[in-house]
Parts: structure tokens; C-alpha cells; sequence
């Protein structure tokens, strides 16, 4: 029986609501905070259980520990933007909030995302006694822990690993993002990074292609390789591991669009001059996209993300692949949201959840995959985000194009 | 001897100025005026006559009439916006002065020009005794010429008509538009109408293509059929037009590039509200992209554009190409500017010349083909925009895709 306030009412933010909502034994009382309260209220409309709202800008430090002063949550749930992650983690501690979010903390004017400035949050997090729990999403979020999972019951020692992230959904639209699409854009657009015998080797964006087909017929893909956040901690957590990488799917007419909104200029960070405003041209891109909020009664098909991983046991090689599939529409039945929110959403509710029952809660900072794999994947089963297992023949290999 | 007052300091302006500079015998006084007088002075410094410039706001009708009361010019020649025709106008009947552009009136907040707007000046203009002569570049201008010319001299009576544009120039940037990008942008998306049994048919914009094989080498290039303004007036002048089209060239990529930024909203021309500004979509992109007049010294290649043209001669059927080829590089290293902008001053010195000859100067508001041809095209030859005639097999057709 606890308090939790959850500070971002965009997508995920909603399915966080929602899927809390679902387990009132754990989440006896919700707060949703956002820069607009009048999104925390549609969300809160959309819900049986009464949850409060209030308004906060997660950027200024003193607002946001006056609102955990009044709330006095036990957890708090940051599904705002990742450049939001430091100045919250600063009023939880001030405060006396555990902390998680989904994504780790990006500065808003270079796009590089590491986990460095959170990791070094730990000693702070130990000394008040609190618990810091990153990247508690899909991927990263579910991806380390299936790599935990495999690693703790299949495996002396794990080798290789290829995180696939399939979204096989269309919108409709000729152009959207799945999230925010200035988050989005930063991310395909950087320079890929994997790691390969003891470093990360950088490589052109998206210059490295391969087909893949899904299981459970959802169908062949062009992936990318790209780099991801969860490759950074995993490395450092998992040493045996020769290889990580990081694919998505794109196709080809997301990367025409991209292709062209780089070449023109629209895909930078940088602010330009307009007419004696200062703007920056991805931040105008995005708000010319459609919503990522709005897709979710327009979009069809399924996700398949997961994990391959090859290593050994008993002496011998195995390759392991563990996966979700997620259909958009029967997510946005349940929680009026389409799967990449709902992916996002479910892990975070159930890091949550592990941290409010004592499960996954000792003082300091952690990745996800430092914790026990077992009740989390007992968790993602029973609520929303059933996984499948399957042993491959270790000769199977990605193609590279 | 008479004074020329430019208006418009953008790539056109400079091409205008400096061919007027080299026929001081006609102007012998020039002035070049624009909003940001620094550029005027920069095309000034280029030249070795002495220029004079001055600033002027072209949307404001008293600057405007008070810059002609100080300057007194003899004819006005308006290379600025189209948005800018009518207060032009107004300022040459309030000061007396000619008038000359090239490009019709277009309403800033409707992709649609049309010359009702200046035909609607024909009484106004005769009543002052002064002459305004309508769109005196390349297309329209000199293809209208071209089809006067061929109407006069090859046929009895003309029946179909076909004007080809064709840019075979790399500037090597992925994207950038030859002139201004947001009339540019606003004119290839706009439906297309052309002429068909005495009256115009609409069809989806660059819904109609077909493979040309340009004269002399210059290779073989993708046209689509678009609305051009030069349709409207040569319809009207020439009633026995069965059928008048107008055909542009773009390449795969430019259009790949145009679909993409529409389908995001870039080519719109309502302003959005983006945080509390209001923004032109497709003027925000026009800032982003390449400047105009930036693209002279890297475009290499040639223009070829004009008029296949059919008809009647002695009761037989007969085909005729009239056509100029213009080198990118070459005109670069006349005037500084690129073709495109050369294929439109060149005519509209022409034109002026033709003015303030005295050869083309009736009092009211005209469109080039309602004039002689014959000075015209000899001056063409003589000032770098020379042509060619071909009869063509009356076979010929272009083939639609």
C-alpha cells in the first residue's frame, strides 16, 4: 500500500497510469504530474480509480521538490523526457523518493546519451538510503533482463548478443514517430556504436543492414544496426560478452523521410536564427509530426523485440532467443495506447511494483539487470507482456547486407 | 538615354543590372533598389559602371512612390517577389513610370497565380499613357516570343502547343530549388491545369510524365506536366490553341525530396502557431535551404527550353521546335549567376530595352506575345540567349508514361 507519483502524461505516461491503476494492492494511491495538468487530467478521466493530478515542470529542481514534499510519494515514476532524468533524481533525493525511469539521461544539446551521470548519482542514492532504478522500460528495461534470465538458467557464460527490435505496425500516416519524435530522430540519426572485443566500435548511422524474419509469422524485415542505451550497461555488467548489438527495424520509407529531413537540415539540434527567433529545427519538425499519442487508434499489426544470445554451457555453444510479441490493437483495447507505449509502459509499472514490495530495492543506483531476473519475468507474463523462449541451431547467424 | 529603376536584389536582380549595364547606350542611369540595401550593393561592386542603390520596402505603395518621386526612373523593371506586382503598379501610375516584370501577380496566401489581377490595370494604364508589359523572362517571356514568333512566320494557324523546361544542372547539393524555394515549392505542388478543347482541364499535381530527348546531346530527362502562368495568356492570345501544355524536368530525387516535405507539412503556406510564434511552414524551410544565389559557382550543366509547336501551313500539317541552350558555367562567368537566373534577366533587359526604344511601348498593360517578335528575337541572339529552329517530323509526339 503506496504512494507513487508518476511525472509525464504522454503515451507512456498513460499506459504507467493505467497498468498501476490495474494493481491497487501495490499502488494504493497515483499521482500524475505533467508541465499540462490537463493531460494528466484525460488520462485520469479515462480511468475507474480516482488519480490525482497536479502540474510541475520537471526541468526546475525546487518545483519539483515542492510537489514531492506535499505528495510525499514513496516512489517516483519518470516517464518525462530524458533530459529531465537529473533534476528529478536531485528532488527524489532531496525529498526521500526511491526513483525510476525508462531511458537514461540525454543533455539536450548533444545527442549522446550514457549512463554516466546517473551512475554517478550512487553514492547520494546509498547514502539517503534510496533505491535508483534505470531504464526500466522495454529496451532498454525487458532486454536486460532477458539477457539476465538467459544468462542465470541457459548459460555458463554468455558470448554474443543481438538485441532485435521489430516494430511491424503501420500507422498509416506517410511519416510519424512511435515516441517523441525529437527522442526518436536523435537517436536513428546518431553515429551507430557496438561492441566488439573489449570496445565499442563506432560506425556510420544505420550503415549496417541485415533480413530478418520474425517468429510467429510476423513477417521479414530490414534491420539496422544502432547503437542503444542498454549496450552501455550490459557490457559493463556481463564482461564475457565478445559482441553487442543493437538492431531496429526501419523501412524504407521511414529512412526516404529521414534521409531528406536530414538533408535538409531539419534533423538538428543546434538553434538557428529565424527572423530574430531562436528555433530549433528538429523541435519544429516535431511539432509539424503528427502526435505519437494520436497513433494509437489508426495503428495495426504486432512488435517482436528480444534478445539472441549465444555462449556456453556444460561446454558446449547454444544460441538462446527470448522475445515479446505485442499486437498494437489489442493494446490500445486495453489501455488506449498502441504497443510501443504499452512496451514501454508495463516494464516500468512492474519495476515499480518490485521496488514498492521490497522485492528490488536496495539502497543505490542500479540497471535492471542487476537485480534478480525471476519475479520481474514472472510479473511481465501475468501482466500484459507474455514472453516466449526458444533454442536455436548455433549455426544460425545474421546476414549482413 | 533613360533611367532604369531595378527593383529586387536577388539572383534575377543581379543578372538584370548587369545586362543593363552592358547597353549603357539604352540605360544609362540604373538604379537598384531593395529591402536590404547591402545587397544591392554588393551586385553594385561587381560591376564597373556606377550603380546607384537605395532601400525600399516592395510591399509598401507610398515607399515605393516616394523612392520613384526621388529617383524619377523612366520605366520600373520588378524582379521581386510576385506577391509585390500590384503595389508596384500602383507606385509606377501614382509616380509615372513604365512598368515590366516577370512573373504575375500571386495572392501571398493562395498557391494561385493568375493575371486577372493585372489585366484589371489595362484601363488605369492607358488613361496615365504608360505601358506595363506582363512577364518578360524566360517562361513566361521568351517562350511566349517564341510562340509569337512561330504563330507569324511557320503557320497559318497554330493548334498544339508544348513548352518544355528542362534544367540538366547539378548544383551537387541533395536538395536546393534553382529560384526562390518557397514560389518554386508553392508552383511544382499546385494542381496542374492545362489546355484542352477551349478550356483548362485540372489533373493531380505531377500526375503526368513522359521521357524527352533534348537537341544537341544534352541527354534525356523526365518531364512532368505543371501549370505555367505563360498557359493563361497564350490561350487567350492564340484561340486556336487546341491543346497547351506546360513541361518541367525534375529528377527522381528532387521529387523524392518535395514528397517527403509535404508529407510533413514543410511545402505548407498557412502560418502555424509554433510556441507562441507564427510560423509559414514552407518559409521556414525556404531559410533552411541552400540560397539561390549561392548556386552559381557549383552548378554545372545546361538548360534547353522551348516550344514544340503544331499547326497548319498551306493546309499541311506541320511540327516546329524553337529552343535555347544556356551553359550554367558560361553564364556564371558573364554575370556571377546561374543559368536559371540568366534565362530570366537576359529577357527582362530585353524587354526593357524594347520599352525605352520606343518599339514595344502602346500605352496599357500587354503581354509580351501581343507584340512584335521580331526585335525581340534578334536581341535574344545578340545578348546571349541564342535560339534554334528545327522543323520535326509531324509524327512526333511526346510519349505519356
Amino acid at each position: 500500500m503506496s504512494k507513487v507519483l508518476i511525472v509525464g502524461a504522454g503515451s507512456v505516461g498513460s499506459v504507467v497510469t493505467q497498468k498501476c491503476a490495474q494493481v491497487p494492492q501495490v499502488f494504493s494511491d497515483i499521482v500524475l504530474a505533467s508541465r499540462t495538468e490537463s493531460k494528466c487530467k484525460a488520462i485520469a478521466a479515462q480511468i475507474d480509480q480516482p488519480i490525482h493530478t497536479a502540474q510541475v515542470d520537471a526541468d526546475n529542481v525546487s518545483d519539483l521538490i515542492s510537489l514531492l514534499r506535499r505528495e510525499k510519494p514513496k516512489l517516483v515514476i519518470n516517464v518525462a523526457l530524458p533530459y529531465q532524468d537529473l533534476s528529478i533524481m536531485d528532488a527524489c533525493l532531496a525529498a526521500g523518493a526511491h526513483y525510476l525511469d525508462t531511458a537514461n539521461y540525454e543533455p539536450p544539446d548533444t545527442a549522446r546519451f550514457e549512463y554516466r551521470w546517473q551512475w554517478d548519482y550512487q553514492k547520494r542514492f546509498v547514502d539517503a538510503g534510496l533505491t535508483a532504478l534505470l531504464g526500466s522500460g522495454f529496451d532498454p528495461g525487458a532486454t536486460n533482463i532477458f539477457t539476465a534470465y538467459l544468462n542465470k538458467h541457459y548459460f555458463d557464460e554468455i558470448h554474443e548478443l543481438d538485441i532485435i527490435d521489430v516494430n511491424g505496425g503501420d500507422h498509416g500516416y506517410p511519416f510519424a514517430t512511435n515516441f517523441n519524435p525529437e527522442i526518436n530522430i536523435r537517436e536513428v540519426s546518431a553515429a551507430c556504436r557496438h561492441w566488439e572485443n573489449g570496445a565499442f566500435v563506432t560506425t556510420p548511422p544505420l550503415s549496417k543492414m541485415t533480413l530478418y524474419t520474425c517468429p510467429e509469422g510476423i513477417g521479414t524485415f530490414t534491420l539496422f544496426r544502432m547503437y542503444h542505451e542498454e549496450l552501455e550497461s550490459l557490457t559493463k555488467h556481463y564482461p564475457s560478452l565478445q559482441r553487442a548489438q543493437f538492431w531496429m527495424s526501419f523501412s524504407a520509407n521511414y529512412l526516404k523521410h529521414l534521409e531528406v529531413l536530414e538533408n535538409v537540415g531539419l534533423t538538428g539540434i543546434e538553434p538557428i536564427n529565424y527572423r530574430g527567433q531562436s528555433i530549433v529545427p528538429i523541435q519544429f519538425l516535431a511539432h509539424l509530426l503528427p502526435d505519437p499519442s494520436t497513433l494509437g487508434p489508426r495503428t495495426r499489426g504486432k512488435t517482436c523485440i528480444g534478445c539472441i544470445v549465444r555462449g556456453s554451457k556444460g561446454g558446449k555453444e547454444r544460441l538462446m532467443h527470448i522475445y515479446n510479441v505485442c499486437d498494437h490493437q489489442a493494446c490500445y483495447r486495453e489501455v488506449q495506447s498502441q504497443a510501443i507505449a504499452y512496451t514501454t509502459g508495463v516494464p516500468a509499472m512492474i519495476g515499480a511494483k518490485m521496488i514498492l514490495e521490497g522485492t528490488w530495492c536496495e539502497a543505490g543506483v542500479w540497471n535492471v539487470e542487476q537485480y534478480n531476473p525471476d519475479p520481474f519475468m514472472e510479473d511481465m507474463n501475468r501482466y500484459g507482456l507474455p514472453w516466449q523462449l526458444a533454442e536455436l541451431d548455433p549455426a544460425f547467424q545474421l546476414e549482413f547486407a
